[in-house]
């Protein structure tokens, strides 16, 4: 059978380390319990198995092309969001009323896990379906609702989000797409739009493009721009569709997730572009940043389960390979022996101890935040508003650490096979090339990163931070009631006393108005912040695990749990110990990339 | 013009950090001098402005492929080889006598600098043709030579190394191609070779595989192995040449450097392959090893030009492309304000920076390691026997560094680029593919690692260490007579200490027999000394240009020195500070990749 993520492990990490049963208690979730969540998971990778898996490679190697005007994908992709939409798996969170199964956002993010890991360019399709018709629910009038959603949660109808234009990048502030009022109260939608994900092809009927653009005589910059839905074809009063001039202009190929469509879309050059306005006029971007926190952290599982992917094609092959002998106490090593198998020699074993140590913490991150979510949505008062500030601040964090740091356990990854794995016949080369997308797509890492230490650590005068610092001494007090765990614990919290430390050396930057230098090393602040949150996550994984070893309630193997304590300790040993740099870094007083008068760099 | 190397910073780098005149006051290399030096520089960009550059893509965009037996490559590269032995680019360290021009290795690897950046599919083709060669002229008997050296060295014949067997991967005491002798002093060689570079095309008229083979009856290991020089067509009494019974029987796929073939070879299907033995018998795997070390630091340079050429390309891209604005002194943007030039943004700088310091640290630690070459040549007594060590103990470091930080180096070039970055318009998708090998290529980073830290960092009671600590100590002192730099120089030098420590907390493992545990972190030792010989390498570079600002002797502008003293103040603020974490690691007493009872990776 496939064998591209752990069913145990996430099962571990959604029912034990993530409590789903406290999620469950919210009256919302009244339909869910552990045991239905669990027969989900099952089915979902059975359906991974059957549908996702065995396209992965192809996909790569037959990769979406633009022929025609038209774009074509695998006919894989039209089959899947037939079935995502049979299966109520299109707007699963949704409310009942608006079509959806009020699943919780961790179970969700489980689910996702298993399809992102079987086959990374498939997810992408269902997701933006979802993300642009929850965007339609919870902003739209009832006529925009009943006009779009219910065929997108169909899969016959599908979604995307239009933000990036060719002159303007990753700064929305200069979105010229623009939109003139019409007599019916639609606009007429004029402009261009790139890197539109998943944005055409001919296994849906129609495509809903939530697009940002700027209504005639809006104030300039963020402050000035709507959301509209803009489908390609739009409905006729007789219940027909008829083109609403929206031209795929193009496919762009990429270095990876080839069969993932990333298409160019011109608006209205026959000046027929007609889009419905979502919610208030110059309030899109607001809007907009609801799909976009989701999709952050939906980023963030991509990468993780990309890793994921990539962690078990290499265990697999390390487990089979022989290769060399065991090295003898001298050094050298006997020729006469029988080859030892890969999985023996220390480096390969560092090797893959960093991926697992990588790929599941950052799995357990991303459900850390989808956990948030649901509470955010599901609890009242003090604890609701905490939920949610905790959900800001891991968000930046959820999306870029899985991202970088699995492009990290994949390049590992790839190293364990050799020379194999630099061939095109073997699967790391793809999960590499794959995964280097993540740190771009929803706001590139610098991005994050400014959001983290700009915005997330600072507002409500660091709040959000003081949680966190209250989670983790829950953490570590949980751990410190095993003598195995103690050193680890303390170690944690004299590390986050640092961040203190830290804090005080940058914040005044901020307070004198200097926010440039405050944010200058913001991408060493989200590397070192990082590492921390992930050995916040280990902590608890190993405390879970030791629990279950101690009292012997065991679900699972007892190597399952020791193996979850060893890879914390790995994790603390090879990548907490290396945030000692990253500090001495962030209280560093030289300022080095902050254009002066000369240009230092030729 | 093509920019994709600084002619500048290659000629500051040979002529003054490395002072080539020191160099060329051997007698062997008393043809050349600064002057006729620099001409061949400016010549060899010239030429590789025309033949190299220009080919870079469309190599890639139509790969080498394998039909009907046989290896289809890009004409271009036909052409270059035989311009390359017109022009005596084929062996041109060798003796005259043996048809070479006795060039300095730091010019030969300074100009392979400018054709590997130019285009890295091109130069391993020239590079083993030349390393084939020499392993011919150093070992074999004359009549061999005759035999196969002219047509090497005029770009009619090629020359390859195979070694690499399916069943035996790194372990070449696995070896199982056999050479039985014939009755003429040939041997009957049989077996397979896989992954052998630039192993066939349809532009060269001969093949010439130095080859690794076992004789029969030979002890079993690696003290078992002979060399063999195994042609593709083997000359005929008349003077022409017969099929020799080498069959290609395939070529790889790969991820990067897809216009460069690699081939899969078959010896002796028809029991009709002859090889000539090279050398003496079972001595093999010695001889291989003159022509790896160089094979070693020309991967360490392709790798620093790989990440050269993708430095230069975003550095134009941040210097072209406008977007967002620069941030005001409260953190907020003016969006009416005129867009910004990214190369503006702090994080965009750092990313340049981080991109400038590591290739060019690289390059000039490669061009360190060249010139000891030259010494370990032309020099005599002590100084010939320390030049010989001090290059033992930088190679597996000037292989490995430019290959695993040549590749973070590209990956931030490609992060520049944001989306674009990831879309195969774009070159910086291509060079993250092409660098992926270099990790690979000759001994992986972790076989780099294990020789760095199990042979060369102990070898003669750690002598080369302790030179290695001379040197820097000399660099330490030039440095301290600028103020500007003593901080920097203070800083290095008390690093250096610390590796005094680090050592003194891993050789008792080796001492009391367990080389296991002694090895274990030796590729975090490779990380750790890395960085600190580059710091060193800055600290040269910093003291040079800051003596040329001092003393007006000006030879290019002002602003190219103070960018080198800038560069080097960033190396040691952002990546000589994350050697604290690392020496952490080693000192660590835990013990986690040690395979014990229980299998603790699942």
């Amino acid at each position: 059978m496939a064998n591209y993520m752990s069913v145990e492990t996430l099962k571990f990490l959604m029912n034990n380390v993530h409590d789903l049963n406290e999620v469950l208690k919210a009256k919302r979730y009244e339909d869910y319990d552990q045991e239905s969540v669990d027969i989900l998971v099952d089915s979902i990778k059975d359906w991974a198995d059957k549908e996702f898996y065995p396209y992965f490679t192809e996909m790569d190697e037959k990769p979406v092309v633009y022929q025609d005007g038209k774009i074509i994908v695998h006919p894989q992709i039209g089959k899947v969001m037939k079935q995502a939409g049979e299966q109520g798996f299109l707007g699963p969170t949704f409310d009942y009323e608006d079509g959806g199964t009020q699943m919780p956002h961790l179970v969700q993010a489980g689910l996702n896990h298993i399809i992102e890991a079987a086959n990374n360019n498939i997810p992408g399709y269902i997701g933006l379906t979802s993300g642009a018709a929850q965007l339609v629910v919870n902003f739209a009038t009832q006529e925009i609702k009943d006009m779009f959603v219910p065929k997108m949660l169909t899969g016959e109808w599908a979604g995307t989000m239009a933000l990036t234009e060719p002159q303007a990048g990753s700064s929305l502030s200069d979105i010229v797409t623009s939109a003139k009022p019409n007599e019916d109260g639609t606009y007429n939608i004029e402009g261009q739009k790139i890197f539109i994900s998943g944005g055409d092809h001919e296994y849906c009927d129609n495509f809903v493009h939530l697009t940002l653009a700027r209504i005639e005589g809006a104030p300039a910059g963020t402050k000035g721009i709507s959301l509209f839905a803009v489908p390609k074809h739009r409905p006729t009063e007789g219940g027909g569709l008829e083109s609403n001039d929206v031209i795929t202009a193009g496919d762009f190929q990429k270095l990876g997730q080839r069969g993932y469509a990333t298409t160019h879309l011109v608006y209205g050059e026959n000046n027929n572009c007609k889009g419905w306005l979502v919610g208030a006029p110059n309030k899109g971007l607001k809007y907009m940043f609801l799909m976009m926190n989701g999709a952050r952290i939906d980023v963030g599982m991509t990468a993780t389960s990309t890793a994921t992917a990539a962690y078990h094609a290499s265990l697999q092959y390390a487990n089979e390979r022989p290769q060399g002998r065991k090295m003898s106490s001298d050094g050298s090593k006997d020729a006469s022996a029988e080859q030892t198998l890969i999985i023996n020699h220390p480096d390969v074993r560092r090797m893959l101890l960093l991926q697992k140590a990588i790929v599941e913490g950052s799995l357990s991150l991303v459900l850390e935040a989808a956990k948030q979510s649901d509470f955010a949505h599901t609890a009242e008062g003090d604890f609701k508003e905490d939920s949610h500030d905790r959900l800001e601040f891991l968000t930046p964090i959820a999306k870029t650490y899985p991202s970088e740091m699995g492009r990290i356990a994949i390049n590992n990854g790839l190293q364990i096979f050799g020379g194999y794995g630099f061939c095109m016949d073997f699967p790391l080369q793809q999960y590499y090339r794959d995964i280097r997308i993540m740190s771009l797509y929803e706001g590139t890492t610098g991005i994050q990163s400014l959001d983290l230490l700009g915005r997330k650590s600072t507002m409500k005068n660091g709040k959000a931070l003081q949680l966190l610092g209250k989670d983790v001494m829950e953490a570590v007090e949980a751990a410190k009631t095993y003598d195995e765990l103690k050193p680890y614990a303390d170690k944690l919290a004299s590390k986050m006393q640092e961040v203190q430390e830290v804090m005080m050396a940058l914040l005044p930057h901020a307070m004198k108005g200097d926010f440039q230098r405050f944010l200058s090393d913001a991408t060493i602040f989200m590397e070192y912040m990082g590492t921390l949150v992930i050995a916040w996550q280990w902590l608890k994984m190993a405390t879970h695990a030791k629990e279950a070893l101690v009292t012997g309630n065991l679900i699972y193997s007892s190597e399952f749990y020791e193996s979850k304590i060893h890879t914390m300790k790995f994790f603390f040993k090879y990548e907490v110990a290396r945030t000692s740099g990253l500090k001495d870094i962030l209280l560093d007083p030289e300022v080095l990339t902050i254009l002066k008068e000369k240009e230092l760099i030729s």
